[in-house]
């Protein structure tokens, strides 16, 4: 019996998952989503998604792939799935696709977005979503910095350790930001992330934000190829994955 | 020495709490605002709220109301209890009342939002604050029938058992649905809800909405006072308290 590769575009809150990667003995997205699978379908399943996002990060676009003899009318996928997933998982689309589709490596770009509330005071809700900056950003400066950023650049500085890249340089063609009352958004697209690459990148923005660092300084960042010459880490709840390009 | 009378002004995001009122052996609103009080204050404290929002209940505007012996600068207690408190809970304003304030005796008027996402899938970011409707719903029926339940009026149908209110009679001064995309918001605005009254009133308009009862029908369910005529108990994850007029 020939095997179909059925494709999924998946939502989820990540607040409660230790990222997408299954790892025993905590909750993750795709420990939920090859459960539900297995249910479903009666056999066991082995998902591939197009990011491995992060403990605490979202996703409104996440794509994954999985091949399955069984019969299910595509169509029938997301209802089913969603009655097993648990609410903060979301399956929103599928597609049957050729069997050597590679939802990472066929990839030609990625959307993030990034959400700060920027404001004294937190908020409960909004800070499920958003890094809460009680300090006023200078959004100027930052979107100084970010434009020295944009473009085929190695960004070796703004990478943590653990990736498995094989070089550092990355086509970094959208990095903006835009305000709606005290919540700023940022949009990083890329044709690729490297680990921690999004988060790092905001986590030194905001030190140019609140005038620790100086945009000028972003060029011999990139320059050093150094970890230790870039921002700290942005906290994971602000980061989405918003879509995914093939 | 005087004692003091202090407002908060609290945001809330209910899911995991079940409701605002203290119960023993579950996480309550008022169970970690007055824990967290307690810490800041070095002395028991008892808070008053506007309205005792239910299990999975949120607010933005939820107000509450404690006396204290201690000297703590007002501006403060916004700050300090936010170091102490759940992300989930935020303080967001104090102000030093009269003796005499009541959060709840005093109001004069509420509003509440219900928000209802109105599309085949669900989303698990958009369903923590919504209820997810998968058929769907006819605006115009929807809004013929919040007409008919504008206005002073015997509520006593769309009141579950288990209130203590005296008459259940309200002033439901506002009832107007608006939609954003598959997101449909309802604004309730009432000089005071009965106990599940304005999430009766919700999934009542939504069996309308749904095409199983009539608009003309709001006119015989007040009539009738009786609360078996009134539709489902809408869920709690679309509502949420907005605002409390004084």
């Amino acid at each position: 019996m020939a095997r179909r590769h059925i494709r999924l575009d998946v939502q989820y809150d990540g607040t409660n998952y230790a990222g997408f990667c299954i790892q025993p003995g905590v909750p993750t997205i795709q420990g939920e989503m090859e459960t539900a699978l297995g249910k479903l379908l009666g056999e066991p399943v082995h998902l591939v998604a197009a990011s491995r996002t992060d403990a605490g990060v979202h996703a409104l676009g996440q794509v994954v792939a999985f091949f399955t003899e069984r019969r299910v009318p595509v169509g029938r996928f997301p209802q089913a799935l969603n009655d097993l997933l648990p609410r903060d998982i979301a399956v929103v689309a599928a597609a049957e696709v050729p069997e050597d589709f590679h939802p990472r490596f066929d990839a030609i770009g990625k959307l993030y977005t990034y959400r700060i509330l920027n404001r004294p005071v937190r908020s409960p809700i909004i800070c499920r979503y958003a890094w809460h900056v009680s300090e006023p950003l200078d959004l100027r400066a930052m979107r100084r910095a970010a434009e020295a950023l944009v473009g085929e650049k190695d960004f070796a500085a703004f990478c943590a350790a653990g990736g498995a890249a094989r070089t550092t340089v990355r086509n970094l063609y959208r990095l903006d930001l835009d305000t709606n009352a005290d919540v700023i958004e940022l949009r990083l697209g890329a044709d690729g992330f490297l680990y921690m690459m999004a988060r790092i990148i905001v986590g030194t923005l905001v030190e140019v934000g609140l005038g620790r660092r100086h945009p000028a300084e972003m060029d011999e960042i990139l320059a050093s190829r150094d970890r230790r010459r870039a921002g700290k880490t942005a906290p994971p709840e602000g980061l989405c994955l918003v879509r995914v390009d093939y």
